[in-house]
């Protein structure tokens, strides 16, 4: 965490100072905005976040409900999820207060006595090394709060405006400053019947499955008809099944059901399946209760008791596996003529069965990838064309990810089968498919192909744990300045800036060496080419677009910072303050280093190179200077 | 952490439910309450958020300043009190905040050109393992500012009442309730000089230096004359001096320096020498500037460059050891008749070089040993004797800091020994020293004798590592109900309850075993003797009082939290929910488990008795139940 840059200020450092032009915040939404975001979900909130960064860029975020939410919902948080978590500021307090998910236990009927399950098998529930988090669950609401605070302390003073409902979206495709206008009713009683009129460059629908703002844009999910309904309850329960405290999958003659403990050490929630129902049948139609949910748990549950204290949250749902086949109001044959102004993201794009942990995560991921895209056009760093990567990444990746959960949906479903029984889904199977998609669940699965901002694999080999595509996968490292231990991957926060992470290889060694970093160093620093040079402008931090780290093999005591380019040393903010936080040493203490964990090859280094949302854009040679320069001439505006 | 006992609560799980006897907030003091606490310090606010934790207890904070502390003053962070803060639930805040020192570098003059200066030594901070928690910087404001936040949380809703100036304490012997009257002044201007009068069960001075409640018990601080003056700058400045971000020790034949890195990355602070005082001189008298102390800091850190950019805080200072015989109103000989009702903690006790980064941390160690004590007998849980081992304690471990403190001190301030001169200290021997007090600089030097709340050694070698008298020192466990890695230490909270660590033997180790850690159970349970039976008030959730956790030598997998008994899956709150977080494994994954790591004794098994100050007070074999019992009886009342 680095703060004081511009002078000391006493106080909270995550309490941001206001940015000069923002305007105090009012009753009503401004008349005029960059980015309006409908709905205050995970992934409504998390673009929000991201955007309240920027205080030049004016963003106002609606919801239909008229305060945050208080309970209920999602409660998975992926591995993925905790690192962009930490990259937002708030990982800390998501681990002291979640419930860690640490062993998942596989229940089916006992073969001698089939009415009573028995326990046959358990597995570690993250593979080690798969991330530097756990992973944790924690009531949906928590997670707004979180959001929420990060945007009340940013440059921005963001705060979303309740108790609006989106009444229509129209597209002006010939205005050329704010095409989009938008009309909201206020809800609540004060004003009821109220109608606000926006106008902004671009919305984005975070509203959920029965998206307005999808609905606007023509566009609607598609997928699987939903034919089994799931009941979910949170409980506050006295039980002797042991497992109470483990996510656990229960497969018994009765139906299926998934324990997930929560934070708090008390609280526990329970999946439980219920009815089939009919082709377009919708679950509200069976008048599902909790208490017949509580009846098939304890079914499920036998012989074990369940004596249920108190229900803080219950809801009934249909599964169903659904997308839209684009995320933006531009179709496929006009992407090369046509620039998009309208998004969604999350549930309004995709819906997933619960089972997997996947909603939430998947759909901050989006809106992840959203912002920082944003963030560049209305900052006029980047072409307004990488805007249609949002929809190209993202949904590709969405489909890769309902076929998953369809596969996994069903086999929660099946019955188990027994002893020679043909039928149903082996116990055991079910077993090897959970461990083999425990990278999907952990949010490890999303792999972006090549494009505009996503590198072809010809270098690949050079750091093969760095796979291009993929999220930047962290590993401990040791700051030279100071000898502290950390995690490389969190100097990336969600601050819109690209990371250039330069790993040295042989030429390096020597601490009088002028090898590759150091070139690489003065080709940013001093080329007329150099992507520094080009897309920072006069009056900014020299790394305020590029985020330069190296990366040396030796031991931290080997290493001379006085010796280190300037790039790796640079003067920045209104004192001209040296930043030390650059220049980083193997941790050579815990085992395998940061060159063996990742393939980075220890003969010729590699530059990494990681977006703004922490995925590998590409991976290159350290003097590959045109290569690179190239790239992000591909896409980022000369300054 | 655990919570939603008592029923689902949405929000922030640290914000506790208001105590239902908790009177709302005036802005004029109360007249009567149970504790007064003078001055917002460190020492007075740990003390305050432990109270705090109490909504039956009344207590009052007072600070002469009319506001909380901005900026400046002390700023290391002991691994000793970073685990004090786990307790009170803000170590993940501190840690993500504060700059890490990871290592200290010495530098002396350089043999052939004694104008420069070179680097000599570089020792690692902390040895390993000493603590699970780094020894962190971090400006005391902001320890002041997550205090007070634990306290406007808690049950009492306590905030502190600025703008008091302490008029007089004064005490009536006679009185049976409230035996003391302290008279305050206020002076902010809309209430200057208004005078409140307060009537208290117990008043505590935490003001300092100069404290007021010390001279009204006639106490005073006796020790070394200051000699020496000192200046401290905390700056935001542009050197080219290398180890600008570690914790450097300096001596060159223009003085010495101490440099401390801040948290941010870019703040620094460092302590010049300064002029040698005489005789009861203070350093007021030499007119210090802060372009005097920048300009010894040029001469001291040549060939190095110092820019000053900005100066956010300095002052300069005497060195004075000083130290006072008794912490509270009883005077030694009259400790077997009468009992204390005025304390002293902190600076108001002793006064130490900031050198050795010891004031803060030793005076928050002060008030949480006295904090629980001042609970148990005002929750009538002990007989108030037990305030006498308040003094009897921290005095003896305070003079033994000042006689380290002033031999560093010393050393600090002598002349560096050059080549085969005699005189001034030689650098090498310096940093031996430094190595060798390691443990002291980083909190863990205190021990108490044995006393009626600290064993005797008769068992030390049951758990060799535990040593009585000494912080309890947490080793990595398996949680066996969810598999969760954790710290055992982490289950001691500043809640005021003793922690029973039951390390099972030899005869616990088979699934079905009736061993020791059971026995133990069944005796804490069910026997007339039982401390959980006499001191547990009926009503009172069975862990009120002790809360016992064993520790089993079979990995998790090996054992059934169902067969456990029932103290160890107790039911509690009103719901009668059960506690799963009782009982462990050792962490076989990582090293050396818990029992080797402490040297427990695999055959006998141990009993480690835990204070609610996180202190060791006794070792016993597990069978040694009416031992424990006695223990207990020897200060506490039966229910």
């Amino acid at each position: 965490m680095q703060f004081h840059l511009d002078g000391f200020r006493p106080g909270d450092p995550r309490i941001a100072p206001a940015g000069a032009q923002v305007a105090p915040r009012t009753d009503t939404v401004p008349g005029q905005v960059d980015v309006l975001i409908v709905g205050c979900g995970p992934a409504g909130l998390t673009l929000a976040a991201q955007l309240a960064a920027f205080s030049d860029i004016r963003t106002c975020i609606v919801e239909q409900k008229d305060g945050p939410l208080q309970l209920g919902q999602a409660d998975g948080i992926a591995c993925r999820t905790m690192e962009m978590f930490e990259a937002f500021g708030f990982s800390e307090r998501v681990l002291a207060e979640a419930c860690w998910i640490n062993e998942v236990t596989f229940w089916k009927p006992d073969e001698a006595q089939p009415e009573r399950i028995v326990r046959h098998g358990r597995v570690q529930d993250t593979e080690d090394g798969l991330s530097e988090f756990p992973h944790v669950v924690l009531n949906q609401a928590r997670v707004h709060d979180f959001y929420l605070d990060v945007m009340r302390h940013s440059p921005s003073r963001l705060e979303p405006h309740y108790a609006r409902r989106l009444l229509d979206v129209t597209v002006d495709r010939t205005a050329t400053e704010f095409p989009v206008t938008v009309r909201l009713e206020r809800t609540d009683a004060t004003h009821a019947g109220q109608v606000e009129t926006m106008q902004a460059r671009y919305v984005v629908g975070c509203d959920g499955a029965r998206s307005a703002v999808r609905r606007s844009i023509g566009r609607q999910l598609v997928g699987d008809s939903a034919n089994q309904a799931w009941g979910v309850m949170d409980l506050l329960a006295v039980t002797d099944f042991p497992d109470i405290r483990y996510k656990v999958a229960v497969q018994s003659p009765h139906g299926n059901l998934l324990v997930i403990p929560r934070e708090g050490g008390y609280l526990v929630r329970l999946y439980v399946e219920m009815d089939k129902l009919g082709d377009e049948e919708r679950v509200a139609s069976r008048q599902i209760t909790v208490e017949r949910l509580i009846g098939a748990a304890r079914r499920i549950l036998q012989p074990y008791t369940l004596q249920v204290e108190e229900v803080p949250w219950w809801s009934v749902y249909e599964i169903g596996q659904r997308i839209c086949d684009k995320y933006d109001d531009v179709s496929a044959k006009e992407v090369p003529s046509r620039l998009p102004c309208v998004f969604i993201a999350g549930d309004a794009c995709h819906t997933h069965s619960p089972k997997a942990g996947q909603g939430m995560n998947f759909s901050m991921q989006d809106s992840f990838n959203l912002g920082w895209k944003l963030a560049a056009v209305l900052r006029k760093q980047c072409a307004p064309e990488l805007l249609h990567t949002y929809s190209a990444e993202r949904q590709v990746v969405a489909q890769e990810l309902i076929d998953f959960d369809r596969e996994w949906a069903k086999m929660f479903s099946d019955r188990p089968s027994q002893g020679g029984d043909a039928a149903g889904v082996d116990p055991k199977e079910f077993q090897r498919y959970f461990v083999r998609h425990a990278r999907f669940t952990a949010g490890m699965g999303t792999q972006y192909g090549p494009s505009v901002i996503c590198g072809d694999a010809t270098h690949q080999q050079l750091a093969t744990g760095f796979g291009i595509g993929t999220r930047f996968h962290s590993a401990p490292v040791l700051r030279i300045s100071d000898a502290r231990p950390l995690q490389l991957g969190h100097a990336g926060k969600a601050d819109g800036r690209w990371r250039l992470y330069a790993f040295a290889g042989a030429d390096d060694a020597a601490a009088d060496a002028r090898g590759g970093v150091r070139a690489l160093c003065e080709f940013l620093e001093k080329s007329h080419d150099s992507p520094v040079r080009r897309h920072t402008r006069p009056g900014q931090d020299i790394d305020a677009v590029f985020d330069l780290r190296a990366v040396f093999q030796q031991g931290h005591r080997e290493l001379a910072i006085e010796a280190m380019p300037a790039l790796l040393l640079p003067r920045k903010g209104r004192h001209g303050l040296l930043d030390y936080e650059k220049v980083f040493a193997p941790d050579l203490n815990n085992g395998p280093d940061i060159f063996d964990l990742r393939g980075v090859d220890r003969q010729r280094g590699a530059l990494v190179v990681v977006r703004p949302d922490q995925y590998v854009a590409h991976v290159l040679p350290l003097d590959a200077h045109q290569a690179l320069a190239k790239f992000f001439g591909g896409f980022m505006l000369p300054n």
